[in-house]
C-alpha cells in the first residue's frame, strides 16, 4: 500500500501548493481520499490513472476538501466511463452534486453511487483486498477520518519455480493459501519451494481536519501510517484549538500515543512558506516524520 | 484594455491546459469572464490581483466555465475581502453557491451581489470606466456572450507640463474634458500644451461556448478583438454542430463577417495536442488570429 499526495495545503492554494486530495493504491486499486480544488489535473500530472479509481472518500464539506469533485465526476463521465463509482460523503455531499448536473443537463455515463457518511465509525467497504473504515473526528463541521487496511492476499507466487515444476496455474491459488503441490508420481513439493512470504498486512489512519484530540485514538492505535493535520506550527497553538486544527507538535505527539511507525504532516496553512520547522518541531517527539510533498510516494 | 488568458481548454483539463477563464483589465479594474476549475491558482500564476476584481460574469452552467468560482469566492473571504464582488450568472448559480456555503456553515467576510442574466441582451455594468452587455448565443443550455467596452477617459494629462506651470491638481479634471486654463492674469494656456490625447475607446466581444450562428453578429460587429470558441478543426465541423460547438474555419469566418480587427480562438477540444492546425484554419480566412496560450496578455 502507498499514497500519492495531490495536494498537502488547506483552505487556500499557495506556494504552488494544492488543497487537500490524496490517492492510495492498494493492490492494484486507486482509493482517492478528498478531492480538493484541481484535483483531477494534478492526478494528470501525476499519473494516477481514473480506471483504478471505484472509491472517493470525502472527510467533511469546506471546499478545500471537495471542490475539485464536481469536475472529476463530470470529467470521467466525458470520458465514456462506464463501472461504477462509489462516492462516501456528508450526506449533503450528493444534493449539491446533483443539482450540478441538473442545470448543466447531464446525465452520467457510469452509475454514482453514494454513501452517506454515519454519525460514529463504521465500516465502508470491505473488499477482498482492503477494508476502509470511518471515524468521527472534531472538526468545526462534521467530519470523519478513514482508516484503510489492506488485506493479505497470501502468499507471493515465485512463478519461474512454478513454471520449472510444471505446477498447474490452476494450482496458484491453493499455493498462495499456503498449500503444497502432489506431483502425479505422489512426491511431495512443498509450498516454500515455490512460494515466499507475502506482503503483510498495512493500516493507514488519514485523520482529516481535526482539533488535537485522543477521541479516535484507539481506533488507529497501531496502525503503521498516520496522516495527521498540522495546520500551524505550535507558537499558534491557541489559534489551532480556535479554527479546530493541529499543530505540527500535537500530531507528533498524537503519532507516539498511536504508537505508529511513520507520520505524514499535511494541510499546511498558506501562510506558510517555508515548511522545514513542521519537521523540526514534529521530529522533537517523534522520530519518523515526513512534511507531504505534492507528487510524492509515500510507501505504508 | 487587455486580457490575461487563465484557460483555454474545453471540458477536461489536457496537456498543461485548463478549463476556460479570461482576466479583463480594463483602467486597472480586473473583470473576470468565466471561472473554470483552479481559476484562482491561475490567476496566483499570473499574478492577477484579487484586490482589483469586483465583476465575475459566467457565461453558463456547464462545469469548465465556473467549477473555479466556489474556491474563488471562498479563497476572498479567508482573505478578509470586504468590497462587495458582484457576480453575474444563470438565476440557478446562486442556488448551487448559497447549499455550498451553507453545508460549510460560511458566512463571507465581503456581500457578494448576485445579477441573474436576462434571457435576452442586456447592459449589465455601467461604469464609468467601463460597459458590459450580456447578449444570447447558441448553445446546448442558456449561454451568454458579454461585450466589454472601456470607456474614454479624456485626454491624458502631461503632469510635468502641469507642474511646471503650476495648474491646480482641481483643474486636472477639467483638462481631461478638454479645457483650456487661464492663469490669474487672463494668460490663456492651451489645452493641447498640458494634455495630449487619451486612449481610444476599446470593444471586446468574447462570444462564449456557441453553435457557429449569426444570431448575435449585429450586437458584435467591427469590435477590435472578438474571442470565439473553436472547439474542433472543420474536419469535425459535423460534430461540432451537433454538441453547439465552432470550428477553427467557422469561428474565422465570424470574425470576417464581425468586421473585427482580431481574433482570439480558445475553448479547444483535449483531444487535440498540437494546436497549429487551429491556427492554419482560421488563417486562411481572417490574417490577424492567436491561438490563445495560457499567461499570455493580449491587448485590445
Amino acid at each position: 500500500m502507498k499514497v500519492t499526495i495531490l495536494g498537502n495545503n488547506s483552505a487556500l492554494p499557495a506556494f504552488g501548493r494544492h488543497p487537500t486530495s490524496q490517492a492510495v493504491s492498494v493492490h492494484g486499486q486507486i482509493l482517492l481520499i478528498d478531492c480538493g480544488e484541481a484535483t483531477q489535473i494534478q492526478m494528470q500530472r501525476y499519473s494516477i490513472k481514473w480506471r483504478k479509481l471505484n472509491h472517493i472518500f470525502i472527510s467533511h464539506l469546506h471546499g478545500d476538501h471537495y471542490f475539485g469533485l464536481p469536475g472529476l465526476v463530470n470529467s470521467m463521465s466525458l470520458m465514456g466511463r462506464s463501472e461504477a463509482l462509489h462516492l462516501y460523503g456528508p450526506k449533503e455531499l450528493i444534493l449539491i452534486l446533483d443539482q450540478i448536473l441538473k442545470v448543466a443537463d447531464t446525465e452520467l455515463s457510469y452509475p454514482l453511487i453514494f454513501h452517506p457518511l454515519p454519525e460514529g465509525s463504521e465500516v465502508l467497504v470491505d473488499a477482498p483486498s482492503f477494508r476502509v473504515t470511518c471515524f468521527p473526528v472534531i472538526h468545526r463541521i462534521q467530519c470523519h477520518g478513514f482508516l484503510i487496511e489492506s488485506k493479505t492476499r497470501g502468499r507471493k507466487i515465485l512463478p519461474e519455480k512454478c513454471i520449472a515444476m510444471a505446477i498447474p496455474v490452476a494450482f496458484y491459488e491453493n499455493l498462495k493459501m499456503g498449500e503444497d503441490y502432489v506431483m502425479p508420481d505422489g512426491t511431495v513439493i512443498e509450498n516454500t519451494t515455490l512460494t515466499e512470504e507475502g506482503p503483510a498486512p498495512r493500516r493507514y489512519a488519514y485523520c482529516a481536519d481535526t482539533i488535537f484530540t485522543e477521541s479516535f485514538l484507539h481506533i488507529v492505535k497501531d496502525v503503521d501510517t498516520i496522516y495527521h493535520e498540522s495546520t500551524y506550527l505550535h507558537n499558534d497553538s491557541t489559534k489551532a484549538e480556535a479554527r479546530f486544527h493541529t499543530t505540527a507538535l500535537q500530531a507528533a505527539q498524537f503519532a507516539n500515543m498511536a504508537n505508529a511507525t511513520q507520520l505524514l504532516l499535511g494541510h499546511f496553512s498558506s501562510k506558510y512558506k517555508d515548511l522545514e520547522p513542521f519537521h523540526q518541531e514534529a521530529s522533537s517527539v517523534f522520530s519518523n516524520v515526513h512534511i507531504t510533498v505534492e507528487g510524492n510516494v509515500y510507501e505504508i
